[in-house]
């Protein structure tokens, strides 16, 4: 007799909002490419007939996944068209199939022929299936009781390493090569685990540095980054020489010459044009210059390189996928590897791009900030302590303080640190409010804000 | 006394189409990564209220402007909603303007920044830049009277340098550089438009080398394209490797030793499994393989091509725009650079790219077929033939016969060559029984499918 076959739950439906927040409206955000961003989410709910563990005796609502792409205003409305092209993959899954092996959804969306013409892997198509594949992952963790970071640093790297696709990175990184780093990764993982739930993983803030912000806003909160604990911050670069310098200036004073200072041209300059103004601003003694040029210029980067050491040279926010991370690490082009949660094809090709990055020994800065990013990248960046490189040095998180109030499970800044949530989920779920209110452009805040125009016209 | 202004011609509306082919059910366009595409267009027309110069005395409408971007099915929803996103930033805009300035519309969308975080410069949101970009060229090469390969044959070096965007390329492309071939590009052109208009412009056809024909239709089409005057063939491969073997045995032994045959992975391998298999291939003296691996992989082509000489590397169909064709040219990793109409940012971005390989020294070959991409494309080879490299050595344009009668001004192959247009325009049209009779879901054909499905079922 065969046992009793328990429950078979179900992925019953796959919802997506538009979601705009009016950000542009106090210049936060602003950088030398992008003058003024709304910060939006595409945002999913997978949503399920399963019990929701975490949930209340008389919860209305199944266990559910949240994930999203960020964007930073118009063309919100493209990327949920894309995720909604996902749909028809995703509904009628089983909940225990999925959770067992988030990577078969994952690759049957890489795997769609049709929708990979769209790419291939990158743009608005592949960052939609980073949101359903991240909204997987945190269905996965909300059932399995545990913050992600957690059910990651636990896995078996057998498992693991199955969670991976290789095709097109063999070269750089085979599978063997990566089920070694995680084997060593195991090593000391209790230890180092309850040192990240003692002490929290170290951030940097960019909160200071916009640049439309004002001198005088600038010593402030450049000052109150130091006095809450950061050992580093990041000032936008790249519109003004003069300006430029003249920022620096500012925020060295300010900050001393122990606090590092990294700067962030967000891809505005072509590669003689970021040597040149690199160079200018030596004296201030950058700790980094974030995207110099192009996120596609993977030779553009190597040189500019080789040109500006000692200051260090990062990118990735914008690097559409493991492909392009790998030739980034192969032709020396990075001191700093800034992985981004949402712009990739979700967890699964992040998991390659941490093993990319410790098989050839360079740092993993996340990209953070914008709606919600922090909230997921920090569970990427425990793992990779926890389970994988096993260290912090050289290591920080980018911390912006805006929008976290929208989620259920907001990160905690304490000294300077990230606190490793405990939650269990992938902290992607955006408060029930606040959809309501930011949905575009039918949601409370628009509609008022719709009202208000007509009344000016009027 | 000012002069009485003439009429003030605008763009009325961005009106778009999701048109789709039913052609996986003849496994027409099965390659290695596409085994059941759908041939279809995300289409583009820009209306005006301008007279067309073509038209009848008593045309209903105004001049219009025709573009689209091409994908195989699934999806094409998404790309459509990408080119709505573009609305906007086109209609209101006056058609003199844009039509001696194409560049100028291209520099708007380009630098949108809010729709550039979509990208940037790839996928979806670029693609669709391109459709629009591309309905610009249409009406200025239908309100000038001229197809566009003539407009651009004849324009001045120093305005076609103006339509190219040389941020991230001037560390291998200036202006200057670009304007001195531009130059010595105008040396001899009369005589070479005169030649094209006589012989037309060499093709090779993929029409025999689809993975789903068995081998009997393979012998059939490929002495079929040597009888029709072709003198280079192309297979899909990357399936099967003794498929592979017999198929090209098959092929070399029908077409003899002297027509050139090409292979086609469309992105199958990883880098040492294209080494492999093209070595595999030597014998049958395969010309050239195309896209070995992921088109992202500049270091990866650039380890094959080493590895594989005689037989030449090609890429370039998926390439997603110029900043990777340059690296691709300045790693050496191309033997054959493959434009594509319709994947990079429309005829502005294809102009910096076939300067990049005038510079570089290396030959275009384009990418066509699908739907439509024959017409579009071969005005760009025709251009650089007569005003910019000034030779066809060892250039064809790829052709395949689907899906041409859909359009007003089709492709005309005489003896293995395409014929120079000669309407008015960049051969965009499509024939309006055809959308009607195609447009997803509800074109008649569609209608009609979808009954008959429900037939079946009940």
């Amino acid at each position: 007799m065969s046992p009793t076959p328990g429950p078979s739950f179900r992925v019953t439906a796959l919802d997506t909002y538009d979601i705009r927040f009016p950000t542009s409206r106090e210049l936060d955000g602003s950088d030398a490419m992008n003058p003024d961003p709304d910060y939006s989410a595409a945002y999913v709910v997978l949503r399920t007939d399963a019990t929701d563990p975490a949930g209340a005796p008389d919860a209305t609502t199944g266990l559910e996944g949240h994930g999203f792409t960020f964007t930073i205003g118009r063309g919100n409305d493209v990327q949920v068209a894309a995720i909604d092209a996902l749909r028809s993959h995703a509904v009628g899954r089983s909940v225990d199939e999925l959770c067992d092996d988030p990577g078969s959804l994952f690759r049957d969306l890489i795997g769609d022929s049709q929708l990979r013409w769209l790419g291939p892997e990158k743009g608005v198509m592949h960052m939609a299936i980073g949101a359903v594949v991240n909204a997987v992952w945190d269905l996965a963790a909300k059932r399995a009781r545990k913050p992600l970071w957690q059910l990651l640093a636990e896995a078996e790297p057998e498992w693991l390493v199955r969670q991976v696709d290789f095709r097109y990175i063999t070269d750089a990184l085979t599978p063997e090569e990566a089920l070694e780093l995680l084997r060593r990764g195991k090593e000391g993982a209790d230890e180092r685990r309850a040192r990240l739930l003692e002490r929290g993983y170290p951030a940097y803030t960019t909160s200071p540095g916009w640049l439309g912000y004002g001198d005088e806003k600038l010593t402030r909160l450049a000052a109150q980054a130091v006095a809450d604990g950061f050992r580093q911050i990041k000032l936008k670069v790249g519109a003004d020489l003069a300006d430029d310098v003249r920022r620096c200036r500012v925020a060295r004073s300010v900050v001393g010459p122990d606090i590092r200072m990294a700067v962030d041209a967000n891809q505005r300059w072509n590669v003689d044009e970021a040597i040149r103004w690199v160079k200018a601003l030596a004296e201030f003694e950058p700790y980094w210059i974030e995207e110099p040029t192009s996120p596609d210029d993977v030779l553009g980067h190597a040189t500019i390189r080789k040109a500006v050491g000692p200051v260090k040279v990062a990118t990735g926010e914008h690097v559409q996928n493991r492909i392009v991370f790998k030739q980034l690490l192969q032709a020396g082009s990075l001191d700093v590897l800034q992985i981004d949660a949402a712009r990739v094809g979700g967890v699964n090709e992040n998991l390659a791009i941490l093993l990319l990055a410790a098989k050839f020994g360079v740092p993993v800065c996340p990209h953070a900030g914008g709606v919600g990013l922090c909230e997921l990248v920090q569970h990427l960046s425990m793992f990779d302590y926890v389970a994988l490189t096993g260290t912090t040095e050289d290591r920080v998180i980018e911390y912006v303080d805006h929008l976290h109030d929208h989620f259920l499970d907001p990160v905690v800044i304490r000294e300077g640190h990230y606190t490793a949530p405990t939650a269990p989920g992938f902290s992607a779920t955006m408060r029930p409010e606040s959809i309501a209110q930011y949905t575009f452009p039918g949601g409370t805040f628009w509609a008022a804000d719709l009202d208000r125009k007509d009344g000016q016209a009027a």
